[in-house]
């Protein structure tokens, strides 16, 4: 009892759009707990659509189809699936009618091309579309097998998946299993350093333990199947601890905990603020705590000093120390830190001043090396150097430095 | 002679993470002129990645891997192929030394986990992947079928792709007829809009014209065959100029160009420099200017006004204009891009101020309503209203207003 989806359209495969169907229907069927082992993208061609049926029809017995449902010849997804289960097409006058009655609401007429957008195979239910022409089919063409299509445009596939396809599914016993997964989220220790601390889990089945990284930031995913979410809840929250207990302060959050958004609400709960002091991310730190609603709460604002003489005249940056020890330097962090705290009236200052790249390095000073100062509360100011490697993009370097200084006030808010 | 796209890994099946990278292989392939019919998403589960082999094998003789190169145990690209195809896997002193080399530059040590990183096929050649530790490979199993194996980080695959797999392609013959596409970039037109005034042009069919939109912003990519690239550039050439006639300055740009960049150059070339005051937009418009490497020639930096006192004392927006108007009006707009400007001694000062929601908006004030300012020059102000609707997220609410205010500027200096 597994699902598959069968994206049908030659712009995916010309990458002109960006698929994100397939990410929308991932999590609706892990949601639901429909096991689901493989997606499909196949251009508008007949014969490869076929190929495509043959082969996730043998090993599913659900398929989900998006896209290909227009009005124009190179539209095929309906009577391909009609032609490889050998059934006839006919028309659905309630689909005409439907369709007539949307165009006269955009005060247009129905062209003959969108006649086709009727058609059903033979036995098929309609799967509505209140949003556009391309309704549809929920259609069951041999014992065990169902197909249903829906219209390639996201938002008319999520709102025919919320309104008819889950409700067909729960009550045809789909998904009676839940699958549960929770996301935990690391900062500050390595994929493979975590993964060996917790690599006890990695064999565990149920829940099962996987890891992932991305941009700095590290995952784990702990994913749990029971007969109710209860069930998966009480699977999943016994490994959590443990493995929160075993990665410490690195452990900042799970599923859509944010380093922003976990930093802002030690800030609020403690009543305190922040302001930043940025060189190479160039507002990206600010962008960052903003990123959250309300975080107007604690953060007080930033200046973005991109240019040394607005360090010193903007935050109090002294000249000796950009002369002495040079812009991207402990001790110009610290300074740019104290001077947003004092300028801003915060009661923590947080800065960033790096060579983002890909040019301005030096042997001594290279790509990548980037300095935070965080001044405290009492008026101290300490400082981080990180050392991201040469070969990473620009806004690699900015993301993760901005992520790194967050991380900074999140270790001294929870410490 | 034609190529499959084969992604590797769960988190893709559950959604976890977009699927941005078929998107990239099935345009770099277009561009190359190489035939790609399928692509296919599996989860880390070795029987199914050698399902998902033979099928792909069977049809295709180019087989393009992404995911799975990780070093954890749940990384199994290298090892499901290398068993597939019956070849054992040998460990490759280079590689151990690449990757003690990437560590020691973070200053820190190699796990006893990347070791698994240093395993090929016996014959595969080394895919370099200068930005991780996570190489891929280039491997003939057999005749008439190549293997090439990437890191599921778009960054890398995209490095990687560029620098090794590109010119291994051209090498063995792989597209020998040039497809050539060109990318022209719009800002301040919808896409139905453009698209009525260019209508003519999407009836071409070499170059073929096709619109796409995304975040505001409108393309069009204009692609043509050619047996050589000298001849795709003679048939896209005139084309290009000819819609960018009739666009006038919504066209900002092709390809690369991205509105920052041609803001930057604007600025360089006329020696003027800007400042930023930002207040929704929380430093999203400063990190854009600086996301262009030697920013620094023009970019002064910014102030982030979060908080209205901050508006007030380093800006200089007035009590008056703030208790009268708002903080959301053009009038508080105008002072900060003057205050900003001024504090930071700068040609030109832009500012951002609105609701980005979701929460904030009033009837009068709804989300999705921003005002920006410009100061010139010569000290004046003007002001822009934008109602970017009060559907849309805050992230984007945010991208969209930033580049609204670097297209303000970007027409000014145009003019």
């Amino acid at each position: 009892m597994s699902a598959e989806v069968i994206c049908v359209g030659t712009e995916l495969l010309l990458g002109d759009i960006l698929n994100s169907n397939t990410q929308f229907l991932g999590r609706q069927l892990a949601d639901l707990g429909i096991p689901h082992y493989f997606q499909t993208v196949v251009g508008d061609n007949p014969e490869r659509i076929k190929q495509a049926i043959k082969i996730a029809s043998d090993r599913a017995s659900l398929l989900i189809f998006t896209g290909g449902l227009g009005p124009t010849p190179d539209d095929l997804t309906t009577e391909t699936i009609a032609s490889f289960f050998e059934t006839p097409l006919e028309e659905r006058p309630e689909l005409i009618a439907d369709i007539k009655e949307k165009f006269a609401q955009r005060k247009r007429t129905m062209s003959e091309n969108n006649r086709k957008q009727a058609l059903m195979p033979k036995g098929a239910s309609i799967l509505p579309n209140p949003m556009g022409s391309a309704s549809g089919m929920i259609w069951q063409p041999r014992p065990n097998l169902t197909v249903m299509t829906f219209p390639g445009v996201p938002a008319e596939l999520h709102r025919m998946w919320q309104e008819t396809a889950v409700p067909f599914l729960k009550q045809e016993g789909w998904g009676a299993n839940v699958i549960l997964s929770r996301t935990l989220r690391f900062w500050g220790i390595g994929e493979s350093d975590l993964a060996e601390k917790v690599s006890d889990y990695f064999d565990s089945t149920n829940p099962t333990v996987a890891p992932y990284a991305s941009k700095g930031e590290v995952r784990l995913r702990v994913s749990a199947h029971a007969e109710s979410k209860e069930g998966a809840i009480a699977l999943i929250n016994p490994i959590q601890q443990r493995i929160q207990e075993i990665a410490g302060l690195d452990y900042f959050g799970c599923d859509d905990d944010t380093l922003p958004r976990v930093t802002g609400k030690l800030l609020l709960d403690t009543k305190q603020t922040v302001a930043v002091a940025e060189s190479c991310t160039g507002g990206g730190l600010g962008a960052m705590l903003t990123s959250v609603s309300g975080s107007s709460g604690y953060f007080r604002g930033g200046i973005v000093a991109y240019d040394n003489e607005v360090k010193q005249q903007l935050l109090g940056v002294k000249a000796e120390s950009l002369n002495q020890e040079g812009a991207v330097s402990g001790t110009v962090a610290k300074e740019m830190a104290l001077g947003a705290k004092k300028q801003l009236h915060s009661d923590w200052g947080l800065s960033i001043t790096g060579i983002a790249g890909p040019t301005g390095g030096t042997a001594e000073k290279p790509v990548g090396l980037i300095y935070l100062g965080i001044a405290t509360p009492e008026g101290e100011a300490d400082q981080v150097e990180l050392r991201l490697g040469q070969q990473r993009l620009r806004d690699t370097i900015r993301h993760i430095s901005a992520c790194h200084a967050l991380d900074q006030l999140r270790r001294k808010l929870s410490a």
